[in-house]
Order: structure tokens, then sequence, then C-alpha cells
């Protein structure tokens, strides 16, 4: 989402039109907490505009751009710094004893595809995320190319990542790792079927190193991640793992000293 | 699509009001004419009735009697011996040699998977495939299944093989294998960019051990499969390599005997 509006600039350059339309216009003004409120509709009216009509191609370039420059504010960083030092530990130490691992995020698929390699380990094949619709065309030298097209194929969250795991993998996981309600079902379809099975969720509860929300366990509310008390519940009652960022978790980042 | 024909029976037993339709009433018929001549769309009912509406589940176990126990006609023998043995051996000199592969067909995704580990090689999450919806929905005991829905997700067939290659890879094939027009925008797909790539189309020319059939260079009409002239002609255009069953086969099945 944050790629999303930084492209807003460029979006409404190329169709001025879209300077008149409220939530460009808000972007536009940087008010960040005017930004903040906008509603579930606008964002996706900003997604669609900076997500689609330009060619598969154009996209990935854009994107390795705005993904080896952009920084996060609070730790100025490159966004991909941002992994969590464990679930790369893991994964590693899974591939190390014969699993194969896949990313199911609610995020975009192909923006995701573009540095699951080299930051995950994983390769484009092996992601699974929200995804759009593209079209085959020929350019004027008869080379064919693909337009994302506004139209969702698969919303790869809540039930969407069990349907999209089946569209895209074709067999049940054996384990699942999740950090929010969108993932439950993703975890319901992982552990919900006998042999050995394991569920897993990460509940952001480290203010200090990362961030506290919930609004399970009394942390805060959000709009984005949301870790419901019922999906705690769940967890407990399905015997999924709760992992506490701030208790369990040593490093959070890889670049955060060894304790 | 012999499946779906070999399913209408049980279909037709679980919704007795299908008797009464054209297409179903042509398939309890029998007559093998009348069976051919059945229009595409009428096709597409049968399809939709035959592979949608069960569980996910249920549909593997029905497909896994059926590929184990139906037969083809003409040799006597389940369908899944009917592959080609340089195709096999193709596929596996590719992976001894660093390769992934891929299957990319106009076939049903959750049919082909099935059994594609098993006689191919492939693993389920590298076949892609006409693929339709499915549902998240929870049984009695509050486990949850996927039902398969009538809703084309992908038809995966010309232009669609090259956008289902970017929706369930997400790179471009270095290598592509066609045998129709079906195949065409794969192939412009692969070989349409700079670097070592590699377009191959067998042509079926070979009606004592196999079929022959075109309409390309002068060989009999088709309505399945179908391999015109034009796409001919692109290959040679395009260097793709035209592999002729005739006389570029020594053994066309694993059950041939060696020549």
């Amino acid at each position: 989402m944050v790629y999303c509006l930084e492209r807003v600039p460029a979006v409404v350059k190329a169709k001025p039109h879209l300077k008149e339309v409220e939530a460009f216009k808000t972007v536009l003004s940087g008010d960040r907490e005017a930004i903040a409120k906008l509603s579930l509709r606008e964002l996706e009216e900003i997604a669609v505009a900076t997500l689609t009509g330009m060619t598969v191609d154009d996209f990935k370039v854009d994107v390795a751009e705005w993904i080896t420059t952009a920084k996060h504010p609070r730790w100025n960083r490159l966004y991909t710094d941002l992994t969590y030092q464990p679930m790369l530990e893991v994964m590693q130490y899974l591939r190390d004893n014969g699993y194969l691992t896949f990313i199911v995020t609610g995020g975009g698929q192909d923006f995701v595809r573009t540095y699951s390699q080299r930051v995950y380990g994983i390769p484009p094949w092996q992601v699974v995320g929200t995804a759009g619709g593209v079209k085959y065309a020929y350019d004027k030298d008869g080379k064919p190319y693909l337009t994302k097209e506004p139209k969702l194929l698969l919303n790869d969250n809540n039930a969407g990542k069990a349907e999209g795991i089946h569209l895209e993998i074709g067999v049940r996981p054996v384990i699942a790792f999740g950090n929010s309600t969108g993932d439950r079902e993703m975890l319901e379809y992982t552990t919900g079927r006998a042999g050995a099975r394991l569920g897993l969720l990460v509940l952001h509860d480290d203010a200090a190193r990362e961030y506290a929300y919930g609004p399970a366990r009394g942390l805060p509310d959000t709009r984005v991640g949301t870790f419901t008390e019922a999906l705690y519940d769940e967890a407990k009652k399905e015997g999924w793992q709760i992992i506490s960022m701030k208790n369990d978790w040593n490093r959070i980042f890889p670049f955060d000293e060894r304790s």
C-alpha cells in the first residue's frame, strides 16, 4: 500500500483527471492523518489506478526501482531489510530438512514476486498473493506482452488464502504461519486434517522493537493486520502456537544486535 | 473430456432432471457418432455438470479411481500409459540439468494434478491448467473443505496459456513444447525475448503408431488439438522446431518396442 500511495504523483501526472478525485487529492496533499483515514473503497481505487494498466514488465521495473530505494521512515531502512530474522531462520531450517516453502500473502502477487527470491529465498512460482488478470497482446514489432488488468482473480485474504493455495499449489500445507485474522482460514485449512500438522501465529506485542497491536490480549486495535481476541481463542482451542514477538524473539530484524 | 462423458451416468443419477437435457440424453444414448457431434456449448454444459459442485477431495478420489481403471479403447491401456516416451525423456533430461519442468495444459488443472507426479514426475504445484474457482466452507464437525464452483478463473488455452503462466509461475519459460494452435501464444511468449529460448511443436503425423491430424501439411482436419498450416508457417518463421512423430520419434509410447 505504501508503494501505491507513493506512485500516486506519477499516476496523476499521466492521468490529470485523477487530480479532481477525492482520494487522489488527499494523497497528493501529503496530510498523513487524512491519508490514514481513507476508506477501504478509496484505497482500492488507488490500488487499481497504481497497479493496473501498465505492462507486467514495466511494473516489474517500477517495483524493482522502488523496493531498492524507498525507506521506511521509522527505521530509515529499505522495506526489504524489515524482514523477521526468526522467519528467515525457520524457512531455511525447513528447506534444509526437505520442505518446500511458499509465501501466501494478502499483498500483491506480482509485487512480492519481484524480490521473494533475493529476500526470502523463495522463487516467484512459490509465491501466492492477491492477483489480478493480465491480458495478452502484441507490440509494434509483433512481440507479445502482458498488461495488468483491473480484474481481481484472487483476493488472497481470509477464505481466499485457502482458495489461492488450492489454485496455485494444489495440496494442503502441513505447516502454516500467520499473524492476523486474514490468516485464519489458511491455518484452519492446514491443520484441519489428520496427521502431523502445525499452525503458528505471530502476535505483534512489542511496541519498543516493532509494533504492538491486536486488539487481542488488550493490545491497541488496528485497521491493518488485525489480530482479534476471537483468533487468539481459536488458536488456543486448535492448538496453534502463538509466538510473542516480545517474549519469544531474540532478534526481530536481521540488523538487530544479537543479545 | 472422456472422463466427463463417462461421469454423465452418475451425475444424471444424482440429478435426474438432466435426463431431459439434449446433451446428456445424447451421451446416455451411447451413440458415438452423435456424441462426436456435440457442440462446444453442449460439451461445456457437460463439463460444468461433471467437474463442479463436488468437494475438491471427492473430486480427487473420483479421478484417482477413474484414471487407474479406465482404458483407452484403441490400445486397451490406461490413459496414463499413453504418455510419450520422448517427452518423458526430455523432461528428465532437463531436470537432470537443473531445469524445473512445468505442465501447462488446456486440460483441467485439478484433474491433471492428481497424477502429474506419478506419471510425469511433476508435482501438483508445477501444473497450470484450466481452473475454476473453489469455495471455502465448514463441514458439520467444523472442519474446512473446498467446493468446486462453476466459475471459470483460467481458460488455459491460446492467450490463456501465457496469462496462466504469469498467474501461477510468474516468469517467462525458456523452453516450451506444444502440439496445437492452443499452444501458439505460449510459444510466442516463451521465445519472444532476447537470449537463449527454444520453442518446439509436436506434429501428430503418424496414423499407424498414433494419429495423424492437422490440417497442417495436408493432414486430416480435426476438431480437437488442431494444428493449422498458419501455425506451421509461424513455427518456420520463428525458428520453432517441428517434431514429426513419424520421422523423429523412435518410440512413441513407453510400452512400444524399441526399434
